[in-house]
């Protein structure tokens, strides 16, 4: 009823509302384990002023919104009920500036992660958040989620990168927070709070995003070992030694076993591997030597961008194969201090095999934070989901968080609420009411 | 009569609690231009349940509470009122945990923020932020006012070193926010809401702070330029080529004239210098090259570390000699986008120079963050108030920010207002409500 109202008034925009399968269809999924979900409607606003249109008057109906940037998401944060619109940001996908002298970009939420480092990097420059989706997901999305990826070792997540936002409220205010200067004080730090907010505060619709220089040589290595501890232990020397990596990914067998078949670099036979990759200051003939020390049984050094590019490749990889080949797998993206990454690990994987459950782990080691999955049949679900939530408890025990870098949307609120306590998920709920006093903005997300 | 009543409450405080002239004169001063402002009260809390004590019996009595580091803030946000209690952390000044391998400590807010750089240095790491008061300011007024200083250039400020905090919020609510690992996601990030809020939404008890390796070699030299424009040129081309200097420092004639008498380290005469500091990748001799072809009349490298401290401590002692030379100077460190600063700087003088004030300009080139000086005297200052306002009104028009770093206090609350706009302010307050709805926290601070 009141979608149809939200409709009728919507219709100057056209064909930017959809309402046909196709278009639903499209919108009800991403790549978490939930099932589809189709939505009441998907709107693809072209400007500002349209987003601002929506939320007006989706606010005074009190019809739920869902922002979507390219469904790459893996906890169901941009699913939407019959009742609520997806908003999906394909249409808002300009570079609009690039000031690299002013170490900035400014970006419509729906450009391509990817397309924004290939144009920096053109001019001398990098963006360095590298999520594995990077080629289809959004600089909206990865804002919205705090996204992280590989990189991150040695630059950092979404978060330091992202100066200012222009953001649409519910009830059709734009905004202005954050900064164009490199530095900058003053007033509450707003751009932090969208940031990592998944959709449940406003629209971004534009970013003013850091860029930084990229006038250096890379190199690239993957190592073998006999087992992931090896390998963990191999990373510990690399960074007790001073050594920063801008690359350090751990990949362990099951996952080299479902990626060698379609991947262009010939994965060795190996318990585990490393992938390592430097900048600048970072020499990777160092790091190879200590790695050796530490029992790496070999090491591939790529020779030529190709070379490295299909080395990374192989790891981004491991998520969607996974994924095709156990589509029932339970996946956890857990993050600790780093010291207690090899015990956590060790720890998750015994009782997998207690459980008489596959397992396998990949991802970040060099900030703690690993991809653990229970690679789960259909009728092992419910084994599953018990050693899952051993896992979290243990991840938050060991002073961790229940997500390193995917977010909450719909699969974690329960275990948030625990790791933060409900003094501070009152706190957020209030903060929540500030900018978004009826819930409309992706209602029933993270908080609940 | 409410302070009065507050202070029998907290009698179990004992001596923790002054009214003395001595204690009360002691915290009534910071390093802005305003006069001094006794407090009625200051309380030096050893421990979190002591704070959590005073903030539930003022919130209790609607007595304003004003934090305390260590009074070296340039914007008069530590002040007190006769009926407003101060809050000293001196006494809450250990080093609780260096966890290096996690690469993070944890500290009480009192500790100095040069002994936490030195302790982790000890152990081969360091701890970035660098504020030129860094001898005598601490963590915790770093936090509150998100303190830059010379290495920011490389390393960004005191934000991206705050992973988590402990706070005490009015009423007495002691609540935990933030990480101990180096990734997570998950909720709103109340942790960089606090960071910068200049005291008013609670009291930082306990920080977890970023420490980041420090095994590379550092160098460090002063270069000499005719004036600070030929400066300038000579930044833009280091940062063109990809270098990434650790401290791109400005010093101009007049700061060099007066730190000279007291300077260990002999500076040349010149009409500007840029102090520059690379470590790592960043390679100090292709820099000076660079500087040299962009008319560098000089350089100076330094050969040891007591060279390189003494050309640091030059560098430092422009902001105290220059407030004893010209007690009434008129001071604002404003950021500008890179490629504006050297246009913002030219513009300034000149200004200062038609209404026949002498001006002075140092501070961090290579961030767009200059500390504008005009030389008041006495019965100048109602010129240099209107040059100061022009000043400030120019820098927003250039997309900047009327404070890099030092904060807004009690001396930039209208200019803030003017920057954020009345939308972003309504905001602010909202939130602000959200943590303290009985303003009881540093109150009339920032927003007013």
């Amino acid at each position: 009823m009141a979608l149809d109202m939200l409709l009728a008034r919507l219709a100057r925009l056209g064909d930017r509302v959809r309402t046909d399968d196709a278009a639903l269809a499209a919108a009800s999924r991403d790549e978490s384990h939930l099932s589809a979900s189709l939505p009441g409607a998907v709107i693809f606003p072209a400007s500002t002023a349209e987003v601002a249109l929506v939320a007006r008057e989706a606010h005074e109906l009190g019809v739920g919104l869902v922002p979507r940037g390219g469904g790459t998401g893996k906890s169901g944060a941009c699913l939407a009920r019959r009742d609520q619109v997806v908003v999906d940001f394909s249409r808002m996908n300009r570079i609009l500036e690039l000031r690299t002298a002013d170490l900035y970009a400014v970006v419509e939420p729906g450009v391509i992660t990817a397309e924004l480092d290939r144009a920096a990097r053109e001019r001398g420059f990098m963006y360095p958040p590298d999520p594995a989706s990077w080629e289809s997901c959004t600089i909206g999305g990865n804002i919205a989620t705090n996204a992280g990826g590989p990189r991150a070792v040695k630059y950092g997540v979404t978060h330091a990168y992202v100066w200012g936002l222009e953001v649409v409220l519910p009830g059709g205010r734009v905004i202005e927070v954050g900064r164009r200067s490199i530095k900058g004080v003053g007033g509450y730090d707003l751009t932090s709070l969208f940031v990592g907010s998944e959709g449940t505060l406003g629209f971004i619709t534009r970013a003013t995003v850091h860029l930084v220089p990229a006038a250096f040589e890379v190199q690239t290595a993957w190592l073998s070992f006999a087992a992931p501890l090896l390998a963990s232990r191999a990373a510990e020397r690399v960074f007790a030694a001073g050594i920063r990596p801008r690359m350090l990914e751990l990949v362990d067998r099951v996952s080299m076993d479902l990626v060698r078949p379609v991947s262009s670099f010939r994965l060795p036979e190996a318990g585990a591997a490393l992938l390592v990759e430097t900048d600048g200051d970072a020499a990777l003939p160092e790091l190879l030597r200590l790695a050796e020390a530490a029992q790496a049984d070999d090491s591939a050094v790529a020779e030529s961008e190709t070379d490295r590019e299909a080395m990374r490749r192989a790891r981004r990889l491991v998520s969607p194969r996974m994924k095709e080949a156990f589509p029932h797998k339970l996946s956890d993206d857990i993050a600790v201090p780093r010291s207690r990454m090899a015990d956590t690990l060790a720890w998750a994987a015994e009782r997998a095999a207690a459980a008489g459950l596959r397992f396998a782990a990949y991802g970040h080691l060099g900030d703690g934070n690993l991809h653990v999955n229970l690679l789960c049949s259909a009728d092992e679900l419910e084994r599953g989901a018990a050693v899952r939530a051993a896992v979290l408890a243990h991840t938050i025990e060991e002073g961790g968080m229940v997500s390193g870098e995917h977010g909450i949307g719909l699969v974690k609120r329960r275990e948030l609420a625990q790791q933060l306590g409900p003094e501070v998920v009152a706190l957020e709920r209030a903060v929540k009411s500030v900018f978004d006093p009826r819930g409309v903005m992706n209602p029933g997300k993270v908080l609940d």
